[in-house]
């Protein structure tokens, strides 16, 4: 069988991860390299990774690289909203490309915006290509995992889960938008002002999972709390002292016939540890029978994306067209070799 | 939309269950029961499921019931091993139906009798129609539900799962293919007589999650062994004394260049309490990143089953045509109303 040939777009920490993994695969070959940071421009996308030189050079112009590389896969990490991405994932699906990205809407993006929803999906059958979101979180632990897990149960009341994790290895962007650092009253004002967003993918997962069990919803409801320390915490970019934030609590709601169906909460935090709080993904299912899921530590967000993102290739290349969620196709595996 | 309509092959604890769920579900009815207990013939399937009449009367002649039933799919629970049940299941497919089969061996049908599966694969695609095997184990806690957690890693080196469950609630059957209740000199007869059996399926599980990790195994090695109780344990159908056995400690290990890289065990006994053994599935993954799963109690393999078993037929109905296995389809979620 013919190489399949990938183009990754976007070069940030997430596009390098992908891009070490792929040269650890068998059966597929990057051929094109879009960066958005003009220092790399012409920069090959091996050494720019820390690695060897693989005679890919990066560049800022998409056309080009899309005509030049005939790609079968576009393999996006370049940002987090549907309305951000979408002009890309059209150009790439235009190009004739499958493409995974790790846009956190696109883990189900007719809940982020239904028209370009519809929009890239014709566009994607139009060119009998597969485009799909995926990632830990939103895509596999509080969505994925807990509809598989649903699988095994009926009657089910509730779904309640928690992913608690350790912002400790984040540097300051990550800390300014879960407000590390700041005061009460200054994270008050950072949510006011949407510079404090918490997580994003909660519409997407909650979205995912009433889908999947043909719930209808009410309503979603977030909210977000400051997580204030009552100790001295630090890491390499953040000090946070007692009565300052040390991270951020952000829960939403499901709620079904007025009450509370799906419960998803996701406390994120530097150094957690410092007062007693143990990380790990819970998952908890009430129905016949009840699940009670623990997975400690929790699966570690960036890492995982990487995993997720390069394992989903095989099922991509042999989907059906038009624009999926996790849902719509079979779990994606650890593969070495492309068949 | 039509309704949906199946015929249940197989009225035993799993079947009537099957039954039971159905009722509770949209968009499907039951338009025909085959069992194998002539007792049975001619009763109501309600009634004999202790529930109110349904007008379907359970029959023995499976050619009749396929040919009345206009089915679309059939709910098959009558055996466990690959050659017992592929008449029925080739009969099944013949008659234009899709199947959902609870049969251990089922779960990986082409590593029980590569013949045998090759032949209904042909049958279902001539047919158009999708056969799968189901179940909690095998066919989710040490098989898919590992599978769909590679997902999110690499470099993986090898993966290990416990299912330790609890024996109590099951009759006679149960307990003399487990050798509940023997003497650990009678379990080592019963062992190689092949009366005690222990757990059905290791085979079917390493070579699922195998296949979709791209693994070639050396070969699968099972053991058995006698839980060998030091105190007195006991069921209302059983009597284990100490130094009787109280159950059976079944292990399965797949070999990958001469080493242990698929590691299954699943301790099966009446009353793990007495001796502080806590009940629960397991899953632990060396790979980047580790992985490692609890589920506590374990997910009960009864009322799973079931749940499996009907959560599927969506996926089925809308399923290309031929013999699949889980990690051919989406995993199944639970619904209320087929659409």
């Amino acid at each position: 069988m013919k190489e399949t040939k990938a183009v990754l777009w976007g070069l940030g920490a997430m596009g390098s991860g992908i891009y070490k993994l792929i040269t650890e695969r068998a059966g597929i070959k990057i051929t094109g390299a879009i960066g958005r940071n003009p220092q790399k421009f012409g920069q090959d996308l091996g050494e720019s990774a820390g690695m060897k030189p693989c005679g890919v050079k990066i560049s800022g112009d998409a056309a080009a690289v899309l005509a030049a590389a005939e790609a079968d896969i576009v393999l996006h990490a370049t940002g987090s909203f549907f309305k951000e991405v979408h002009p890309e994932l059209l150009q790439a699906v235009r190009a004739g490309c499958n493409v995974i990205t790790i846009a956190e809407e696109m883990a189900e993006p007719w809940s982020a915006d239904y028209a370009l929803a519809a929009d890239l999906d014709k566009a994607a059958k139009e060119k009998g290509v597969t485009v799909i979101g995926t990632g830990i979180n939103p895509g596999f632990v509080l969505d994925a995992l807990i509809i598989a897990l649903t699988g095994v149960c009926f009657n089910i009341k509730k779904i309640e889960a928690e992913r608690v994790n350790d912002l400790s290895p984040f540097g300051h962007t990550v800390m300014s938008t879960q407000g590390v650092g700041t005061t009460p009253d200054q994270f008050a004002r950072g949510v006011e002002e949407g510079k404090i967003v918490g997580h994003i993918g909660f519409t997407q997962s909650i979205s995912l999972i009433a889908r999947a069990l043909g719930w209808e919803l009410d309503r979603i409801v977030e909210e977000k709390d400051p997580i204030i320390s009552s100790t001295s915490r630090q890491t390499p970019v953040v000090k946070v002292e007692p009565g300052m934030v040390a991270g951020c609590y952000h829960r939403a709601y499901g709620y079904r016939n007025g009450e509370i169906a799906i419960s998803l909460k996701h406390p994120q935090q530097i150094r957690p540890e410092a007062e007693g709080v143990e990380t790990g993904d819970y998952i908890r299912i009430e129905g016949t029978p009840m699940v009670n899921l623990s997975i400690k530590p929790e699966i570690p967000g960036g890492i995982g994306t990487i995993a997720m993102a390069v394992n989903m290739i095989p099922l991509v290349l042999a989907g059906s067209p038009g624009l999926k969620t996790l849902v719509d196709l079979p779990a994606p595996a650890s593969w070495s070799k492309l068949r």
